[in-house]
């Protein structure tokens, strides 16, 4: 490609989709052309979002209804920002018209509809599709996605939990079966959904989990740690709501594969992780692993494309903690799609992203 | 004793103190006859507390300097809301004086002066009252605590903890090495600290965990889970801080003792479950067993005395999830404290609390 | 009336209906009988408000529709708790039935039929009850509440305006046209209303202006302030929403109606203002008039009946600022119908409410 | 200067300069080659403020203490972050050794020493330099500042409302002695101070008034409005503490000098307010003037250089409202200083900011 690219967004209303137009705006090698939504078709980019009025082009900039063909014309990369079981249907159309797809549902994730329709209860409607998507995690797929037509972008809380474990399943240094992921969210995860369990007063002051034991993100989890691990890989996922807009912390529990029980195993096992994580992501643009006595906070990532990764050997246990914190809509959605952007379109991976 | 006691709070202006400054001024049968406070000394409560102004003796009661002696003249029951260390020196002059005494800190809590010196950091001041001291979770030591000269009342995290699980360890109905509590806390849980960490722009919009892998509450969770399994404990815990005044959320992960891999193993080992929790808190004034579809959420628990409980057996891993939702400052501290003295008193348990 | 009354709520499934409902559960002389919402109809109201679970009835007392006959059969009083427009078609039959009813929507708190048309765009659909209709701001109208049939409580932004106001003009104090009046209020006062405005991640970290320069409930705070003025009165008022849950904070603005320029004359209006002040509410139950530097805060109301009042003189400027803090859904809305309650019902006015 | 500036931060602990830091460490013409802290002196950026690590610098650049000297040799520009009296100390050694000076603080923003005393109640260490420095208002002073060697920038409050009233003070549309001024801030506005007021839970569910009558921030505000206006203005002034991180909300009452009575003579007056406003800022870069139904809200402009502004006329009362937002931090202080430091160094004024 050229060093600019013409780009649409198809659902741009919800969070995720503000997310990617405010970062297309300001993205130097974007051209951004279409954005579309029913809900505030004929508005002005400007008018819908203010926060983002004095961009280049929010002025006049004009929200439209989908409509494949058009945007085939006015976009080389398509982002669809669409809710799960909608953009499967999109996907194929402007594939056929020659645009490059880069999907933020879950429709493309899986592999195996089956899998698929077990999670999400009901038929995929592309099949056929499935084995062409690439899922964006450049930190684990970079080549590939480079070559994407069609790319699958990760939810939020798997990547705040296949990064932290992916380098130790591939080294195996620990048991697949004992991993125990909890995370916290914002409450921008849920999506800009008017029910009454997002309403400002049901949501501060409370702390709550949901969506055990089975949320769906676990089959897309599952499905990436089985991958790195080289074997079916079944865990433990407890998601919970916190009063913050942005951000996710995900606290990890694993048996290292290695028994540690004195200063001398536990100093060797501790090597073998740094090692590990050094080698898969010290080159990496936006991992950044932490050291001395610092925890992740996700205040210091929110805003970012950053996730913040430390770890900790318990002597008295002998289990390894691993703690992970993004921003949900940047690392963990819009900013990952523009970093598979940046790939597909063989542009500086973080441009548009520092 | 009579049908109303005279009471003092010692340490009353940090937020655990305050607490139990409110309750007791609403309460039926108390008599709050004393507060102190070094920093607030020749102020009346209702200058320092506005929000308690309207409460019948707030405006004329004064914070006087601590005197075991004068204390001792004024009070049948002295609360100790003083920090680690410092509420162990007062202790045994009160009880001298002929006071029951009822310690909301850290300082007898622990059996073993040893096991308090390897977590706190420091000898013990007054070991030999170790023994002598009551733990102060009243569904469990209820009719000690009715006897007790000195409770020691739980730690918030402890009470988050050891209510949803020593029923399942009584009944040998889950594994002791597998446990993992992963606890969320308000920022009131670290007291009126003045310091860099807890100022509103460090803690709103913050996620992080803190203190691992080795937080001091673990003594105390550890020696009351050993009790419970009738062997020795030792567990995973990690607390974080979320951005809410109050409450703590935990979350449990167990593995049951007995394997289910089918329908009807499942069932099995639910109802078992069942049992154990309706045996052991089905009459309990201020356990909330939740039922159907519901789970915890510190809202619901925010200004009371209660605790939520719900589970969930995990068919996909095997494992068992118990989640607790506490108010940090009442079920967790002052309220629990309440608890106490209304047993040590011989009132109704719940006077003053509902 | 005896000494318990029988009561039922009607449009128990927003936050003022909620917290009626919690004031009702734990007051010592009501009979909570019967809870009406279409939405929750069939349910508990334990299951519905959790948070309530433990009050004695909550677990037995089903939600029911709407059926006035079979109200006015299992209820005394009757608190509406319904959206503007819809109370006013349940109040004639309740009353007919011989209901006392307690209205907390703004269908009977003007006086001028016209003026509500003017304000709220439709006309009034029992204009016939508006003179019979006592407003329900016991510091002012006590007597007259007494005798009520029909009580038309105050909106959450009236309280926080009148209150304040009312002994000034009263004392032809200040002058009239001067009135300027900036309310912030928290995000329950828009009701358990379902709409993007109110959504988590809409409200929190931010702070906006709404509804200028004519929101609705100047209607009645002109009203009020012309009554006691005993001259017409037109104010400037302006409402703001904050993320907080709880709370509204008003500060006005006025000038004396006597000019001060020095010491002598400031002080004199000074201790005219304070003199007004303790006549009117010295005595009251729920005004709470600061002294000293304190100043209103939300926080020091919150989850209380009470209002704070404070004021200044500023000598660069010769104006008086007023400040005021209270609870929105209790001195402002539900805590206040409470008061009406126990005046209607010849109870002392604070039970169930300190 | 040329196409790349040397600068130094002084004083890089508090909100104010670690906002700069993250600017200057993004800003393309800047070159950030000191910053000095008696706390953090040895630490690196990366290790104090974790959540730039990632800014190119952020890891060797090391915190150092404060020596003009050195400085000086450092940097061509210096950044002065420091409490008011302490930056005044610093200006002259700096300016001495042919450094450009951008004070935060308010030590040289008001141009008569007494009004300091007054205000600050303390000599001003360096009354011979107030009348060499500049306001750093670019919206007023832009050519002054081009020139500028001291530049003092103004208050976050000063900010939000000198910049809606002086095109209206200027034209002589309004009435100086009517103008009321009612501000929100967020809680940094308090800066990194460690005290009990700023705590997370003193501030969470809190709104509160504070410094009535009399705030410091009067004496810059007034000395700004009536150099605005050609004559001495004296201003209400009412600033709130509300519980968000950024953002300042101010909303002004003021009295039109042109009285309107009927809708031509509204809609006069209100041509002539939307015609000074356009004339003033139609092509400032960073004042954003809000049309139609828009009302600022601090969500639109946190972490931007934005101040969202509109106004409506009031029939009712005659009186004209005036509503403002901006990031405190940003617009109301360090963004600004970076658009003082573009014009200074000859640079696009909008470097770095957008």
């Amino acid at each position: 490609m050229s060093n600019k690219a013409s780009v649409a967004v198809v659902g741009a209303s919800g969070y995720a989709g503000e997310e990617l137009v405010r970062l297309l705006l300001s993205h130097p090698q974007a051209h951004l052309t279409a954005v579309t939504s029913r809900q505030y078709a004929g508005q002005t980019v400007a008018q819908v979002f203010p926060r983002f009025a004095h961009r280049a082009g929010a002025a006049s900039l004009k929200f439209i209804e989908i409509n494949p063909e058009l945007l085939a014309k006015q976009a080389e990369v398509v982002f669809l920002a669409l809710p799960h079981g909608v953009a499967s249907q999109f996907a194929a159309p402007l594939l056929q018209a020659g645009c490059r797809v880069i999907d933020l549902s879950a429709d493309f994730r899986l592999k195996d509809a089956s899998v698929y329709k077990e999670f999400y209860g009901h038929d995929h409607s592309a099949p056929e599709l499935l084995s062409r998507a690439v899922y964006g995690l450049p930190e684990i797929y970079r080549e590939a996605i480079r070559e994407a037509l069609l790319v699958a972008c990760p939810g939020c809380y798997p990547t705040s939990i296949v990064l932290p474990l992916a380098p130790l399943l591939q080294t195996r240094l620990i048991k697949p079966a004992s991993i125990i992921a909890n995370s916290l969210s914002g409450i921008t995860g849920a999506g800009r959904k008017v029910e009454v369990d997002y309403l400002f007063a049901e949501c501060n002051e409370s702390m709550r989990p949901y969506g055990v034991p089975k949320h769906r993100h676990l089959s897309e989890i599952e499905q990436e740690l089985s991958r790195a691990a080289g074997e079916s890989v079944i865990i433990e996922f407890t998601p919970h709501l916190v009063p913050v807009n942005r951000g996710i912390l995900t606290t990890l529990y694993v048996a290292p594969a290695e028994h540690f029980d004195d200063v001398v195993s536990m100093e060797r096992v501790a090597k073998q992780i740094e090692r590990a994580y050094q080698s898969a992501y010290g080159n990496e643009p936006f991992v950044r692993l932490l050291d001395g006595k610092a925890l992740p906070d996700t205040k210091n990532v929110a805003g970012t494309n950053f996730i913040e990764i430390a770890w900790r050997l318990d002597s008295r246990t002998g289990r390894l903690l691993v703690m992970s914190a993004e921003d949900n809509l940047l690392k963990g959605t819009s900013g990952q799609a523009i970093q598979c952007f940046n790939l597909i379109c063989g542009f500086d991976e973080i441009a548009g992203l520092i």
